[in-house]
Order: structure tokens, then sequence, then C-alpha cells
């Protein structure tokens, strides 16, 4: 059926005349069976035979309820009866809760005696939505009762859902094989769940004023499912809205952001330790091809350069006005960038919001949007763009040019990714600090990151996002093309907030977070250091194009520990097929292992290390490896990096390019055939069995989400 | 009440005479009585007034089920009513029964009518044992129904348990929460389900034929705790004994292993390449201040060393012969060893169980036994002592000497623990390799290593235990004294075993595993990684002597990171009483945050950094640091590390010595500034918030476990 928005508003009128914020259960249930979710029937019945001939109708066992706008407490006026089995029972169950309620309040109007279903069987789950500060309205679900309330295992997904993200609900709870039936009980009605987790979330997207449903219990049977309660409140308050830029509008400034013809540098300094200074010496230091002009209030020449008294005095268009002045100069100077056409300030100044100064924010906000000048910060250490030998930043420069955008809210947290970066050689194609995020986004510059030809992967630090539907929208936009990995920090803080509802408690921030992450397709990244890793070697990997991982080493040992990682990593060990089986077998010695992991022994020479490594790359039911080196003398760490990388990239000459990743357990040699292997494109750690799995399991993890694997 | 053995035995015996491994509802449940385990009241009826009686003395609802040896399948036969909830539902379901039962098999012999009391009331929850391979008998709890069933959240430990294990036991299940009674449910009477606990550790411990038992449910009440249901099933065969060393005959052994005067070399060999010239050459280039004895079948001299046809032939005692021979020429070269006395053999080479040959393996623990010869190995790379300058392995040498010593099963894992130690400098007490383990186990060395006073941390690899009950005596006995680690390699990949009962279905091998380690007080590492990790930081690290962990920060975004790092790691953020907040907040600029992280902000001096360190060491209320230091020109990483490096170690001379873990935050020179840190008691990462954290994790979990935290 059609979901009845007119029966919903009226409803919502009255509630909102008398004042309220909490629906009585029969205004609740009206709502909910005008988006079609079903609800127990029920009827009012004004004599003892129309309850009878109700019940009948509804089917045994029912309940019968006292109806009467004068009796609000309606149990302790004895007027409840339960678990009604037969027509004699009904008959009985009248009589008493009539004279129950006579007596308890003599004056009182009887309107009749509401007779109800009593839904019994099934599976009890829960279903609700609620208010997400960082994402709106959010469905969410899980199983019912005491045990899952304790376990927390629910699961959450943007509202509206559509069917298939409800479905991918009932199988996304860590208890997800009860509904398919466990020790013989029927598996639940997908069909009907699904229906009724779709018709929820559109109640609650087509509505902003409904904070939060909650129906729950909902019997899940083999035959329906039905809300055995169902509770709505209604919001107080609406959530601020932050402006939003149409797409075109963003790659448009993000375009000038990050591939400038001429910088201007507001506050440039001659004066080394000044961030004036710094900035102004990393941009000519780094061989920045465009113009670049310095602003400074006296001087005629900065480091060489003409200076201009305001931006308003340098001659044609300027795209980017780099800011290295106190805040409270910030306004005015802004002011000037706006006149100026300038269409991007790249704020460095600390002293907003980060210091309590919320007043100066808003200030500089409203110039920008007056002016239509995007403010990437304040507070922020500026930002990389190696492709276009660009460093707007007052840090250590840094020019490795590659694949991977990444991008920090902390700056702290910027200066970790220079240094990981520097010390790995990672290629970049951008560095950018977001600080305040008054106005620039994570979205805004997934938005550019995802049609920029050098990026690959985009790898971000956040701590929380401002606009997390516009983040999702992005997000979703990327994802199909390349991997987005995200390290959203204050995970274990702030827990559950106050709620009114079973939902609401349970929609932990960390929780709505992890789902709708995931749903968008991003890879999350549990910890700094994986969010480095990540965005080092995913870009150096090929997509896998099927789930079959095949593991190769040396050392047991390794192989042992390769394939709890993998397992860990949510990857799938090969079954490998009794003729590929056995053409391993013909390459390893006869007390080796084959299977998988293929276990060639240490004292293999590098013949064998390289007959393996083809059959596992020629082989196309094989999808991706996983070498587990260990140094010997027969096959020293260089031998072994050499031929690997060498094996490797001539099948890629070939066209055959699968993702390779070793963990080499040896003596220090290995740091440097790791070195050596990342440089041919095989992902390769020294001391660790975890980091080469996890690596290849984020890159699956995306592959997934993007729809390139066929399993 | 105190267990009855003798009743035990005679149902025992009565099975076994039957010649069945499968005990009858009733057999099981008068064992379960004879042990004290509350079991529903039941008695036999003859007449229907019987079973009335029966029913008012036992309490309603009752049972009735036919009694009849003809009549195996009751159900069947329709002979079994449940829910009886009055006396004329008990006579009618009486006549009912034996009615049925009569009409079903007319030549049946009827003894009877079994009433029985239905206990439904309180938590379902199932206590059970199984017969583990490794550790033997255990015992299992986890709440009832198919939720758990399906999460398996279960936990298991050494049958007999103690009241004190059992306790752990009610708190070591993720949804431990509904056993203290959630949403005015009430609790359940803890003391009633430890002893039901006790009883049935003490049942299955004290009968080794007994191999499973499974009590499911046990309804746990706020007032008592029964066993609804009680299977027990027999064992068929004994496993197999391995030999038991004493304390002291072990530590005689491993002393003149680990600190030997004399050293002799099988198969010592001049030809670089061959193992037996590596053993030597490493011996004598490592400096080893004892004899060593070259034995070779023809050669006067090797390396410059008087050698000797057999080991019978050397003069004096010696206390290690080092094998580097083929394996088939190990048995004749051990039987002399034998009749020369020594006490330990180091047996390097491979071609034993490993390569399938099983026999000739038993053959050389047969020829060690008959002369008391302990056997490290066989295919192993054989082990080090820096302490003595010992490098007996034809690996490359290492002789940092420190406080750590490592074992590993595979050979892979001991080259990658070389090569670690090595890149990062960390001082180990021993490296050792145990390979086949086909005699010396962790148990010996960890009984050693708990001895040796050059070590303070033991950090073991291992894939399996072949005796877990030694292990677990043996790290008990250590525990109190150091951290103990081990990574337990194939986690994932046995899975559950198939098994007769429900306990023995969710008694994975892991979970049993991961259990009784925790048990034993020994810290599990997650992967190879974290192993190395831990083994390198925990000896520097001092003993933390309570929960309160303060976090120090320049970079706000470092704090959060480090936040969400304590929680995963089980750590507490103190709650900073007012007048230390007061303290901070007069060293951090008014913008910083106090409270806990406390945020000193990025542009501080280094006179900041050091004041709230100090601070932090100084208040013997805070027991833990955890330092985010962010890299910027007013305080660059090499003058943090000198002055954090520097307090630490004043605060150490004057007797404050509190953990203090730092997350460096910058460009490469924080690489060097992590390794000075290191070097001076400060265990210190670059880019990474995640290893600090899981390090002091670790020392915790020790702490807590060996008992040195007051809360």
């Amino acid at each position: 059926m059609e979901p009845q928005r007119d029966a919903v508003e009226r409803v919502l009128a009255a509630v909102r005349g008398s004042g309220r914020t909490v629906l009585t259960a029969p205004e609740a249930k009206v709502i909910a069976e005008a988006y079609g979710i079903a609800v127990p029937a029920e009827g009012l019945a004004q004599t003892v035979e129309d309850a009878v001939a109700l019940a009948d109708r509804i089917g045994f066992p029912v309940a019968l309820k006292i109806a009467s706008p004068d009796i609000p407490h309606k149990t302790e006026a004895g007027g409840v009866r339960t678990g009604l089995g037969s027509a004699a029972e009904v008959r009985g169950a009248f009589a008493t809760i009539v004279a129950n309620a006579r007596a308890y309040a003599p004056q009182a109007r009887i309107v009749g005696v509401q007779v109800q279903q009593m839904v019994t069987h099934g599976q009890e789950v829960i279903v609700g939505t609620v208010t997400d500060p960082t994402f709106g309205k959010v469905v969410a679900f899980g199983l019912g009762g005491v045990l899952v309330e304790v376990l927390k295992d629910v699961t959450f997904r943007l509202a509206p859902a559509t069917a298939e993200d409800a479905a991918s609900m009932l199988d996304g709870i860590r208890a997800a094989e009860v509904l398919r039936g466990v020790r013989g009980g029927p598996a639940v009605e997908r069909s009907a769940l699904v229906d009724l987790i779709v018709r929820t979330s559109q109640l609650a997207a087509d509505f902003p004023e409904i904070a939060e449903i909650d129906l729950n219990p909902v019997f899940a049977a083999a035959d329906g499912a039905t809300a055995a309660d169902v509770r709505i409140l209604l919001g107080t308050e609406a959530p601020p809205q932050r402006p939003r830029h149409g797409r075109q509008e963003i790659l448009a400034a993000m375009r000038r952001l990050m591939r400038p013809r001429s910088v201007a540098v507001i506050g440039a300094s001659g004066t080394p330790g000044k961030i004036g200074h710094s900035v102004l010496r990393n941009l000519l230091d780094g061989g920045f091809p465009g113009e670049i002009h310095p602003v400074h209030p006296t001087a005629d020449d900065v480091l060489g350069r003409k200076a201009y008294r305001s931006v308003l005095d340098v001659p044609g268009e300027v795209d980017v006005a780099v800011f290295a002045i106190p805040a409270p100069l910030v306004p005015a100077a802004l002011e000037e960038v706006g006149r100026k056409g300038v269409p991007n300030a790249v704020l460095i100044p600390s002293g907003f919001a980060e210091t309590g100064e919320h007043a100066l924010q808003e200030r500089i906000v409203a110039i920008g949007a007056e002016w239509g000048v995007r403010l990437l910060g304040p507070n922020i250490y500026g930002y990389y763009s190696p492709w276009q030998d660009l460093c707007a930043t007052f840090c250590t420069p840094y020019d490795v040019k590659g694949k991977v955008a990444l991008t920090s809210q902390s700056g702290g947290i910027g200066m970790a990714i220079l240094g990981f970066a520097r010390a790995t050689r990672t290629g970049v194609s951008a560095i950018v600090g977001l600080g305040n995020k008054a106005d620039v986004d994570e979205d805004d510059l997934l938005t550019y990151f995802g049609e920029d030809p050098h990026t690959d992967c985009i790898a971000m630090h956040l701590e929380d996002l401002k606009d997390g539907r516009a983040f999702v929208a992005a997000a979703r936009e990327t994802v199909p093309k390349k991997p987005v990995v995200v390290l959203k920090a204050g995970r274990t803080g702030a827990g559950a907030r106050a709620a009114g509802s079973h939902t609401g408690a349970l929609a932990g921030d960390d929780a709505v977070y992890d789902d709708v992450l995931r749903q968008a397709g991003v890879i999350r990244a549990p910890g700094l250091n994986e969010l480095l890793e990540y965005a080092r070697a995913l870009p150096v990997l090929p997509v896998p194009r099927g789930d079959n991982v095949v593991v190769i080493t040396g050392a047991g040992g390794s192989g042992v520990l390769l394939s709890d990682a993998l397992v860990d990593n949510g990857l799938r060990l090969m079954d490998v097929p009794a003729d590929l089986d056995a053409a391993f077998r013909r390459l390893i010695p006869p007390f080796g292992s084959a299977g998988n992991p293929i276990d060639i022994t240490g004292g293999e020479p590098p013949a064998t290390y390289e007959a393996a490594l083809r059959l596992g790359l020629a082989d196309p039911r094989i999808h991706a490896l996983v070498l587990g080196y260990w140094h010997t003398l027969v096959t020293p760490p260089a031998v072994f990096a050499e031929l690997t990388g060498r094996v490797v990239e001539e099948f890629r000459a070939r066209g055959i390019d699968k993702p390779v990743v070793a963990s080499l357990a040896g003596d220090t040699e290995v740091e440097e055939a790791a070195a050596r292997l990342f440089a041919h494109g095989v992902v390769a750690y020294p001391y660790t069995t975890e980091k080469p799995v996890a690596v290849l399991g984020a890159k699956y993890r995306w592959a997934r989400a993007a729809g390139l694997l066929d399993t």
C-alpha cells in the first residue's frame, strides 16, 4: 500500500495542537497503519457479544482493555485482561473489567472495551528511527530481548532505507543466523521484515518533526512481521542546516585551490621564524611554476618577489590567498580577498572557534559567504599539492608525487602524515589540513579528489563531520572509482547519548558512524597507523578480481599466522582444486605441504619461490597471493625481492595484475627487501604477518563496496 | 554436601558393564545428585493418587512420563505430558498416558509413572565440561538459549575450578550484565551458580572417564540454580601422557643449557656454508668464554680448535652437545652423548616428525629418556644466550644483552625475532628455537626463565602446547614475578571440533586456549608484531601501581586518538580531581583544555611540556602517563626527547618510577627521538597513537594478573 501522508499529518497536527511531544499508543498506531506497518488488529466493543464477535474475527488470544477518557491508568483500574484464549474467557473478562472500572471511578464515561489481537509467535526484533546529530534520520534494526540490549547487537542505515539497505541490515547483525532459523526453528519472512524497515524509515524521513520511532517488539514470523508496540516522539527543534554547494560549484572552487595558477600570501614575511616567511619560502623552494604574490603592509619586496600592500593591488586573477596573519586581522583582509574575486582563502591562523572565539569565526564565515570565497581552515598547517609543486604550508616541504590524497582535521595528525610519508617515500597527490572546517569540509575535497586524475586513493582523518549526508553523497560518488579510507577519531568517547526511546539509547554516536560509513562504501581504518599504511599501500595494489586468496610460504610458522590474519580480515583461503594442488606439489619437496597455505619449506632455492609464484600468477582461478618469505642463506632477502618484483612485473606487462602482498621474516636485510618490493608493486612488510594481510583486506573491502568482485 | 564418589562409581560401572558410553537421563541425574548438583525433584508413582501426592509435594507445574523398560521412546508412545498445573490435570494425564502406553505396546511392563518437577523460572544458562586435547578437563559456562548458541558467548576454565575461577566465569561472558539483573529483572544467586560450576568441574576432574557433561539448561534464579537436564558421555580412550620432570630437575638441566661451561659441536666443520661451520664460527666469534669442543669423524682440528672423533673423547664434563649432522646420524651420536653424561642435546637437524619421519623422532626421544639427555628440537635454528656470549646457532649472531627471553616454535618466526631485535636494538636474555618439541617444551623454558635473574619478561611464539597443564603450572609460578607474553598461532584454523555434546560444540580450540591462558595470567599477543613490540617494551616500563592514567598532549587530535586507544585496551582515563585539574590549568594556555586528556596545545615551548610532565610524575594519584607529542619548531623532537628522558630519569632516581609512554606525531626526526626515549625508559613510537597504548595495556594486564594493582 501507498503511505497515506494525510492521515499522519492529521494526527501530528492534533498532537502539536495539544502541546505534546509524546504520542499516545492509539495515535502512534494510526500513524503506523497509515504507512502500511502491520500492527495488531483491534476494535472497540460496546457489548459482550460485540467483544466475542471481534475476538473471533481477530483470532485468539486477545487482550481486553477498558476504553474511557477518564481512566488514564487502565491497569491500576483493573481494566486490562490479557491472554484470553476462548469466547468464554472473553465473556468473563468483559464483565470483570467493566465492573472493576465502575468500582474504580464511578463517574467515568465508559465508551466500551478495546479488543486487541495478541501477537506472540515469531522472533522478537526491534525496528526504530532516531535523529542523529551528524546523519539526520537513521533507521535501526536488532533482535529484541534483554540479551541484545546488553550485547548491543544493532545496526543502522540512513533513512529512508532502500529494500537492499534493509536486507543488508538483516545480515548485518552478529546474531543474523537467528533470523535464518536455528535449531529447527523457522526462518523469518525476510521480505515482510524488509518491507517493515523500509516503511518505518520512509515515515521518519517524510516527517522531519518525528524525532524517534520505536517498534518494540516487532514479532517477525515465518508469515509476516507485526509491530506489537509503537512509540513515536516528536522533536522540539530542527537541526541547523549547513549551506550546500552544487557539485559543479565545488569542483570549480577546488580545482582552483588544488591546481592554482596564482597564489597570494597575505602576511608574507622576510623574517625567518615567522609563519609568513615559512609559507613563502616553501612556495618558492617547492618550485611552484605559477605566480606567487607576497602581500605585506609596508615592504616592496619579500624574498625577492614584488610585494603588494593589499591583495587588491595584485595584477590579474588570484586563485588562492594563503593567510599568515593573526586571527583578529583576518576579517579585513578576507573582505579584500572577496572584493578581489579570489575563490579560495587558506586560513592558517589559529585563534578562532578552537580557542573559544566563535564570534570571530562566524564573522569570517559570513564574509566568505557574502563574497563567494571558500575558506579552508582556519587553524591549519596549510596544504600540499605535489603534482603542482605547491607547498602552501609553514611545515617542512614535501614533494614526492604519487597517488594518494590525505587530509587531516588535526595539525598533529598532519605532521604524522608528513613524517610517515617521508619515512616510507609514499607518493602523494595532496596533503590538506582541515582544522576548524568553518567552510571547506571533507565532502568538498572528496568531490574533487574523486575527479582528480592524480588521485587513486583518498585517506582522511576526521573527528566529526559537519554534514554527514553531504559526506555520504560524496563518498557514494567516489567509491566506485577509488578507495576512500577514513580514520574516525573519538570512537569510544561519547557513548550512547541521553535518549527518550529504546532505539535512541542504542544509537551511540560511533555505532551510527560505523554503519553509515560502511553503507557508503568507506573503509574505516581502526587507528592512525592503519590509516597511514592503507594510504601508502592501497594505490600500489591492483584490484582483486575474485575471492580466491592463496598463501605461498617458506616458513610453515608464517603460513599459520598469515592464515589467522586472513580470517581476521574477512578473506578466504582458496579451496585449491585438485589439478592446481597437484601442480604445486610438483614444485615443492615431498615433505612440504600443498593445500593452502602452500608450504614450500625453508631450505628451498630461489627457483622454488619463483616457480610457485609463477604458478600462482598464471592460474586464472587464483585472485590474490600472500607470500611468506623466510630469510635463509639459500634465498637471501635481496634475491627474493628481485625475483618477486621481476616476475610480478613480467606478468603485469602481460596484462595479469593480481594483488601480491608479502610478509618478510628475517634479519634486518628484509627491511630493504620490503622497500624494494613496494617499489615494484608488491606490498611487503618485515617482522609482521598482520600488516600485509590487513592491507589486502582493506583493498578487498573496497573492491566489494565498489562492486568490482564477481562473487 | 560432600561429593559421593561411591554413588558415581556404581553408576559408571553399570554403564561400562552394559557397553554404553552415553548415560541415560536417570543415570546422569543420579550422578549429578551425588555431587550436590541440584536437579528437578521427581518420584515414581504407582497409582494416580501416588502421582497427585508426589506432585503436591514437589510443587506444580509437573511433568508425567511413563516408566517402562520396554518403551524407550516415551513421546512416540504418547507417554509424556508436561506443564500440569493442578491435581485435576495430573489425574487426567496419568490415566491418559497409561492408556496410551498400553495401546502402543500391549506387552510392555509398566513400572509406574515418573512425576517430575518442571523448573521454569530463572535465567537459562549452560554449564558443562569437555576433555580438551591440550588442557584436559575444562569447564564451560554461558547463557542458554539460541542467541548465545549463535553468538558463542561462552567461557572456559580448567577443571576442577575454584570458587574464584567460577565467579570469574560469571563476569567473563559478554552478556554478564544479564546475570546481575537488567530491566528490573532479578539478579541470579551468584553463590548457587558458582557452587554448581565448582561441583560440576570437580565431578569431571574426579572421573577421567567422563568425557563430557552437559547441564543444559540450568535455571539460575534469585534463589538457587537447578540443572533441568543432565547429559553425560564417557570417553573411549585416555589421552597420551607426556613424561613430566620435577621442577628442580628441569632447573638443573635448563641452567646447564642456558649457562653452560662446556659445549661440544657434533658435526663441526671447517667448510663455510655448512651448518656445522656456522655453528662453530658463531660460538667462537661470539666470545663464549667456556670450552668449545668440535666433534668431527676425521679432522684433528676445526677452525683452530682441537677436534675429537666422538664426544666420548672430550675431556671433562660437557653441558651441551649441539648437533649439526644429518638426521639419520643423530641416534648413534645421541647415544654417545648419553653415555658421556651430557645433560642437553641441541638438535638443529631437520628430517624428523616434520617431514613425516615419526619413527626416527620416537627413537631419539627414547634414547634421550634412557640416558637422561634433554632434547631441544629437533628442527631448530639453535639458541642464543647473550649474557653468556653464547650463540649456538647457524643463523646470524646476536649479542645485545637485555631482559627479554624469546622463544619460537618456528624457524621463520625465529628469524623475524632476530631481525626485529637487531633493528630496534632490543636487549635480550635468550632466543630459543623449539621446533618439533620432541622433549624440551615451553614449560621447561618458562620454569627456567622465571628464575633467571637476567630475564624480566618472557615472550613465546607457539602453535600448540604438548602439555597444556604443565604450561599453565609453569605460567602460574612465573607470572607473579614477570610478564609472560604468548603469540598462539592457529587461532582461527580448526574451529569447533566434532563433539557429542553442546558444550563440546562450543569449545573451539582457540576459545579454550584464550580463556585458559588468561586464567594463567598470560598476556596473549594478537599478532607477531605485537609479540615483538611487547617483548621490546615491557621490560622497559616500570610496574604501574594503580589504574589512573593521564594523557598529556600537544596535539588535540592525538589526544582523541589516544583516548580511543586507552578504552580499546581496557585502560581508564583518570577522573582528574579538582585541585589537580586546577594545577594543570595553571600551566597551559587558557584555550587549552585540562580535564583528561590534558591538551597543552600545539604552540607551546619545551617548558610547558616539562612542567606538565613534572606535575604528572609528582602527583601520587596519577599512576601512568601517556604523552602525545606534536612536532613544532618551538619544541623540536630532539628537545622533547631530551627533556622527557631527563625528567623521567630524575624522578626515577628519586624513587618515583611510573610507566610513561609516548606517541610522536611529526616529521622523520621523531624516529630518532623515539629511539632516544626508549633508551631512557620511555616507550615511544612515531606515527602511531595505538602502539604505545597497546604496550601500556599489556603491562597493565600483567600487573593485574600478578596482583600488583591495588584497585
